[in-house]
Formats: C-alpha cells, structure tokens, sequence
C-alpha cells in the first residue's frame, strides 16, 4: 500500500489516504519520496478549477526521491539512484513529439496528478521514461520546484533561441518569477522583474534583476515601450497586455506559462507593425529538464523554498493560499 | 511637376493635383510610373481609418514603372531599368534593424502615402534603398501588387522557417490570400484555404489550395483542430479567433497580416498547452521583395488582376469596396 495525502472532494483539506498501486509495469518505476515541492497547480486540481479532476486527488509533482524499484524493461534508471518527476507521469510513446523529443507535447500523455496519485506520499509510480536523473551536487531538499515551477520558465528560453545579448522581463516574482528571473541572468541576458510587491525589489535584484518595474503603474511600463526581446509572464491575474506588447522590440514576444481566464483582449496593430508573437508553453521534455539541471548546478541555481513536514500539508497550503510563501513551499517525510 | 490623383479631404473621390517635388535629392530616384496596384489601405488612409493621414494626398504604393532620374550618390539603380516600390520609399538607416536588413522594422520609415506622394501619378519619388529592381520576364502589367499584398503573405514564410512538409491556412481569398495560396502551393505546403465566399472554391484550388473551409462555419473549423503549423489571416473582419488557434498544431502560429480594429479576446490555455503563438507581421523588406520576386519568376506567381486606367480609379475604388475585384486592381497609364 502506498500512503498518501489527498482530497476526497473539490476544495477539502489533504487526509491520510492510501492506495494499492497493483502490480509494476515492465516500463515503470516506483520512487521513495524524499521531498516534493507544493505548486499553485496543486491547489488548482484540489479545488477542480479546470474540472478535469478524479477524486480521490494526491497532489504533488515536483518530486525528488530514489528509485526504489523499476520494471524488467527499464534502461535508463537504477534503484537507489536519486530522481526527479514533474507534471508528466508518463507519455504515450506514439506519437509524433514523443517521437522527435517533444513529449511536453505529447498528444497522449500521463499527467502525474490527474487520473493518477502524486507525490504527496511515500511512494510514487511513473513510466521511467518521464523520470529525470538528479545530477550529484545539488540540494536535493531545494530542487523539487525545478520539475514543475523550474522547466516552465527555463523551457521558453531553449524553445524560442533566446539569446545572451537579449533583454528579458519577468512578470511576477513569485514560485515561477524567482527562478526565471535566475535562469535570465545566468543566460546572460539582462533582466527586468514586474512585480506589484515593490518589497520584493531587493531580492528581486539578488536574484539576478538588473531592474524592477511596478507591474500595475501604467506609467512605468510605457516608459518601457520597445525594450524586451522577451517577456515572460508567470501570473494569473489580468493586467494589460497591450501595454507589455509595447513595452516589446520589433520581433518581440509576451510569453505566458501563467493563465488568467479572462480573455487576452489583444489589439492586433501593435503585433502586426512589430512582428510581434503572443504565445504560452506548459513545462519542457525530459530532455530540457536533464539540461535545465545541469545549467542549474553549473549556475548555483536553487528554488528559494520554504519547509514544511507531508504532515503540515494544509498549513503549507494556507500559505500559498495567502500569497505569503517566499518563494515556494517543499514538502519533506 | 508631377501629375497625380489625390484626395483632398478624408473619404472624398480622387481628382487630379499637381505637385512641385523640388530637387531630386542625393539618394533619391525618381520613377515614371507605368502602373500601380490599389490595396485597401490605399483606401483606408483615403478615409482616414488609422488618423495618420496627410491631406492632400496622393495614394498608391504598389508601383512599377522605370527608373527617369538618380540622384548622384544611387549605387544600386539605373535609369531607364524597371523596378517596383511598395509601402516604403525610404528608411532611416541609421536604426539597427535597417543596419541588420530588416528594414521593413526601421523605426524611423518614409512611407509612400503618408506624408509622401504616392504612385497614382506620372512620377513619384522615393529613396532609391527602398526601390527594388524587377528581374526581366514578370509580367509587368500584373505585379505591382506584390509589392504590398504579394510581400506581405510572403514575408512570413522567411520569417518564421516555414517547411515544405508543413500545413498552412490562409484565411480570405482575396488580394492578399490569392497570393498566399500560390506561395504556400509552390513552397510545397499543404494549402487551406479558409473562405466565406464558396463560389471561391474553385479558384482557390487553382491557386494551389489543396483544401477549402468555410471561414465562418464553427463545425467546419473545429474538424480542422490541431491540423496548421501556420495560418495566416489576410481578413479584417473578427472571426472566432479561439477557433482558429484549437485548429493549430502544437507549435502552430495563427499569424495576422490583416488587421480587425476589434481586440483578439484570445483564451490563454489554448496557446499555454500547445505552446501556439499569435502573432503579425507588415510588409518585408527591400531584400526579402527582391528574394520573392526571383520565387515568383521560377514558379509563375502572378497577381491575378483586373485593369483600369488610371483616369478610372475612382470607378476601382469603389468596386474594391463592394469587395467585387478578383483579385487585385491595377492602374495604367
């Protein structure tokens, strides 16, 4: 049996819960649980916000753990070896994404909290191939946000070429925005944090901003009109677009891996005489979370995490709740 | 002095005006026009649509004619060698984006019809970096639209690294979009054309559709879901914009090169999932025309066109309003 902490219904406190995973599949592997990072989409699943939740829900998909054991068929990993597992618990393996490296595209894939139980638990279940090797050297009681929070802001940056001499912006400083803020300046960009919270400007700065912009203060970001190569937004509240497309260059893009669900009421003008891209991604491939790690250890790239015990699960949530966990919260047995 | 039609206030008929255009400067060319394509945004900054009009002024910026003065220092011209000017009769260049080839995104351009008198006219100027040489054995009669309506649906298949084995919609088969099918067609794509008008249908497949969908048939778009690496709206009436994103595939772009006053009101998840992007694009620059005019020499591109004379372009005018004009007008001395 494998013991968990999920929610019975949309919006109910975390409980003890455990399951019978049933026999291993030759192609999975089961993780000892070490540590796992609590993220926004957690929350998102336990209250049913896009409705596609199952009930019983155990959260939890920024896990760090070792391989406790694997199926006759897997290759790629080995029991005792510590592990990450992030949004993706599996893939199809069929299609034409999983084919070229894409599987963050995967038409078919198993996502580690819908339809099947996270890493709020002792143990977890995922098909090895979506299970990515924690290189020696880093924190592993910091790392769990990588898997989730960490690959969504470093995949735009492999996906679309940015380059070191680019200007980036960074909407939003919070589990998503301190690491991409990180990830900017090591990719040696310079770098503007947005944020409505003019008290984070100094760690913002810390954190590798060369500038802060109040995020609300119209004014403010006007006078940034035609500076960024790239802005990536990381909330989930509606601000004016129009006036971040403007604050773009000719060729421009205002990336979103946050979701409002307001409409984006975009003019069109502005992209058209610019060249200018609106887009959005959801978290990397295994292979970009294998990159992502390395440039991680190589930059002294960490989550700023805060720790709780499993069993303190709903005041963690609390606090993510409040907006007051700096900068993202892990979970640990 | 040079004889042109021209509006004198916003919306009025075009009549004949004369105009002194002073010495010929150093850079500049000045061209005896033989024929000039109308575009709708002739007729828009006839109106006044985008409140940048200069009145009084003379429209038409799709002109072919030969080269009958160079100023001193025009290294790149002849005179009496044919050639065609389109949206830009000159740069800053100074900017980076003039100084890096892109100079359709220089900051600082000169317009043909705005605050410049334009080719519905004996002779117009411009500077001779914006005037591009037309390669012996087009048809000149018929490919002054390419110079804005033909290098506007071109530009972004260089743009954005479009592949033959890629799938591309083009949404509207008018001036714009009849071109778009013939270059994706000879790009080796397969070729969407999405139409309200089905008496279409035909035509479009003889431009190189490979398929035709009713524009504004939700049913119809929807069955086309995650089917498009790129389709290109020339329309500027609102569709359901949402749909046309659903109908991208992972990594899609629904690219606008016609503009609808009315914002996009775009759903966030769509692109976030499917990493999508929105985005638009003016006319390309001098080098990218120069480039789609050898493609449209090796593959028999060619404006489809109705002719008038240049005494007539009122009567063009208003049959372009009625949307009547199959597909582009053209206006000859």
């Amino acid at each position: 049996m494998i013991q968990t902490y999920a929610a019975k219904q949309a919006g109910q406190p975390l409980e003890p819960f455990e399951y019978d995973p049933g026999a291993l599949q030759p192609d999975e592997v089961e993780i000892d649980v070490l540590h796992c990072g609590l993220c926004h989409s957690d929350v998102s699943i336990v209250n049913n916000d896009w409705g596609i939740t199952q009930f019983p829900v155990v959260p939890g998909h920024e896990v760090v753990g070792r391989i406790g054991k694997k199926g006759e068929a897997v290759r790629n990993l080995e029991v005792g070896q510590h592990v990450g597992l992030g949004w993706h618990a599996g893939f199809c393996g069929a299609c034409g994404y999983c084919a070229t490296g894409d599987h963050n595209l995967c038409a078919a894939p198993q996502e580690t909290i819908v339809g099947h139980h996270g890493g709020f638990a002792d143990k977890v279940r995922a098909r090895a191939h979506s299970v990515v090797p924690l290189p020696d050297g880093l924190d592993f009681t910091a790392v769990g946000p990588l898997f989730c929070g960490g690959i969504t802001v470093f995949n735009p940056f492999m996906q679309f070429g940015i380059e070191p001499t680019d200007r980036v912006g960074v909407i939003g400083i919070g589990g998503l925005g301190h690491l991409a803020l990180q990830f900017a300046s090591k990719w040696g960009c310079e770098v503007t944090a947005f944020t409505s919270d003019t008290a984070k400007e100094k760690e913002a700065k810390a954190m590798g901003a060369h500038h802060v912009i109040h995020s609300r203060d119209p004014k403010a970001v006007e006078a940034a009109a035609g500076s960024f190569d790239l802005i990536i937004s990381t909330v989930n509240v509606k601000l004016d677009w129009n006036l971040y497309v403007n604050a773009l260059k000719p060729r421009g893009r205002l990336h979103f891996v946050g979701a409002t669900l307001e409409p984006l009421d975009l003019q069109i003008f502005p992209l058209l005489i610019g060249q200018r891209s609106v887009s959005g991604s959801p978290v990397g491939s295994p292979a970009t979370i294998a990159t992502m790690l390395e440039f991680c250890k190589r930059h002294n790239i960490l989550p700023v995490v805060e720790h709780f015990k499993f069993s303190q699960v709903n005041d963690a949530i609390k606090k993510l709740k409040q907006g007051n966990v700096r900068y993202r919260a892990v979970l640990s047995h």
